[in-house]
């Protein structure tokens, strides 16, 4: 199995846009590149043998959800999370950190229009500098998770990539206690990576940097974390409000990420930040975007934009969703074909419209490449 | 472009049950065969490209449904049905008589359990000789169907095999409104045979059998119907409350029907049925029971009968959901996955194990066609 390696193709001279590639057991991921959400093992409404045959080289799984369901040690009693799913190519898991906390306190969306405590308050019960309590919500098991558990779990999966367990700490957070979120992030990080570097294996770690919008907090981040062994790092935590503030925060933040180890931006990859945050250097980025928006209708194309193809328009558009496409969808279906199914509410234009949205994605980061090999970005 | 033509390859010897071949202009459908129901024009949670590599070879779409939505206009737009719905192997269409009636009446099921009415009572608004006044369930627009006008749309979409317009009385019925419902079904079938031979072109027609459990009515409109040229027969109508009533009357029917002319049996195709009515003579079989059943668990297995994949059992089952068995969801996912997929409420898993389920039905009427040839059925 080929060891986690990470190497540089090529540093624009435009920005700090690069074009790397990512060696994994699982095979290569080149850079920048979309990252596809799987949460329970799979894309919504795809199987794993035709995401393959899309070219997304990497899958992001979630270890709060596998947790629950159906358990890391029936994973890896099935071979591991590639085989248990049936896929051959890269995958990366979470802490389960991240939906924990979410889960508890709503996400930054929803706590700004106040309705994250009110419908998801209570999960969390005790949090502790050990680890966290909280409620499964498929039966209301009670399960304890902390960064050493998580790590078990996540190497009895053996995803490509892990992540070490942190905290997420609500966006509407006073200074002080953003600051002991902080410091009890590193603190599970630290112990996180001790977890995984005690049973070394063929996992790549990466580190979390935290923070939140506070710029002296995430240089203390960057260096807490830079001088710990991590394969490489992830961006993490509260973005801030609006994307000015995140891509603020990213032009502070990338330039003391070390230059040779990857990076991942954990949750972010609509159109508009992807334009904005390659120029950055992100090498990585994940979003179940695309796939929400194909299950409800929104088509990315490239010369129309995103199309939302429920719009009667579409009815009698006897034309690919768009000229020239060589995804799946648009080799054997129409647009009126596709609004069809939309409006007789069947499943099968969910699946239809993940696939283009999909391999628009793959197509995307193609150009980026291309685009940063010629110094045009 | 071939037309119609039936022939029989093979009769056992001891049985009525035969193996035939039906020519279409879009390909051929051997005989006795499973025909899955994809109403929308797309079969529940699959693509069309996909059913096709199944190699079912027949799909039945429903007129009413395509009638409401995208109507047969836009169809005929884009080509016809098969080009519309990317099919290139046969389909036929009903009449939409069927679901106007039954939505109204609700179902036999419904109707025992007294509960037609109830839930469905209002959506037909007036049946009188010319046809019957609806309103859609989609958007409350008023619609009349007529002979004439079911067979414009069914010429407008373009199937290889099409359906006269027939009423469909409910089960608990007189003996005289029985009697009245079969005159004005014969007067409808004549008035949509009239529609269809003045436009000839490559569809076939099949006459709808109809008289419920009454041998001397199903008589009757054997009669009637025969009598006419239609190019096949269908069986339709009140089939009775138990297989033992269904069974009966069919063996009765069977043999009055010309052995020449293909037949179908309307909306009938789980599996002990078939057992019983392959070796009547039936020629081919619709039924939405193996979708349903794929999309609620049951998974249809030669060596373990119904298997159903949510049971705890099949948690840590890492084999297929049959061993030896050559469908896309065999060869490459396990039981204990699909079992994953549905705890976690993943479409995936409905399309996963609709594959298997029809991949199961299109081997089963390979053995019955086997099984003809050598006499042993």
């Amino acid at each position: 199995m080929t060891p986690f390696k990470f190497e540089i193709v090529h540093q624009s001279t435009k920005s700090r846009a690069r074009v790397g590639r990512i060696h994994t057991p699982h095979g290569i991921i080149d850079t920048p590149n979309f990252v596809a959400v799987g949460t329970n093992g799979t894309l919504k409404a795809l199987d794993n043998e035709m995401v393959s045959s899309i070219g997304l080289q990497l899958m992001f799984c979630n270890t709060y959800h596998l947790l629950l369901q159906p358990g890391p040690e029936v994973i890896e009693k099935g071979g591991g999370i590639h085989r248990f799913i049936n896929r051959n190519m890269p995958i990366i898991t979470d802490s389960g950190g991240f939906q924990v906390f979410s889960l508890a306190y709503g996400g930054v969306a929803d706590e700004l229009k106040s309705k994250g405590m009110k419908k998801h308050g209570g999960s969390v019960l005790k949090i502790t500098d050990d680890g966290v309590h909280f409620r499964s919500y498929r039966d209301g098991q009670l399960i304890k998770l902390t960064p050493e558990s998580s790590i078990a779990a996540q190497k009895a999966m053996g995803a490509d990539i892990i992540i070490p367990f942190d905290e997420l700490p609500p966006y509407h957070i006073g200074a002080d206690a953003l600051k002991r979120s902080l410091d009890r992030t590193h603190a599970w990080e630290k112990r996180s990576l001790e977890a995984h570097l005690k049973c070394p294996n063929n996992q790549a770690m990466y580190g979390v940097i935290h923070g939140g919008v506070d710029d002296t907090l995430r240089e203390k981040s960057c260096e807490f974390l830079t001088n710990l062994p991590f394969d490489g790092f992830a961006i993490g935590g509260s973005m801030g409000k609006t994307k000015e503030e995140m891509v603020t925060m990213l032009s502070n933040l990338l330039p003391k990420l070390p230059v040779e180890a990857p990076n991942h931006l954990l949750g972010i990859a609509d159109l508009s930040s992807l334009e904005q945050c390659v120029p950055l250097g992100i090498d990585t980025f994940d979003s179940s975007y695309p796939t929400k928006a194909a299950r409800h209708g929104t088509l990315l194309t490239q010369k129309e934009g995103n199309l939302k193809i429920t719009s009667g328009k579409h009815q009698g558009a006897f034309i690919p969703i768009e000229e020239g496409c060589t995804c799946y969808t648009c080799q054997n279906y129409t647009r009126a074909y596709i609004h069809h199914l939309f409006k007789a509410k069947e499943l099968t234009a969910m699946t239809l419209a993940s696939i283009h949205n999909l391999h628009f994605m793959v197509e995307l980061m193609n150009r980026y490449r291309s685009e940063i090999i010629k110094n045009c970005l």
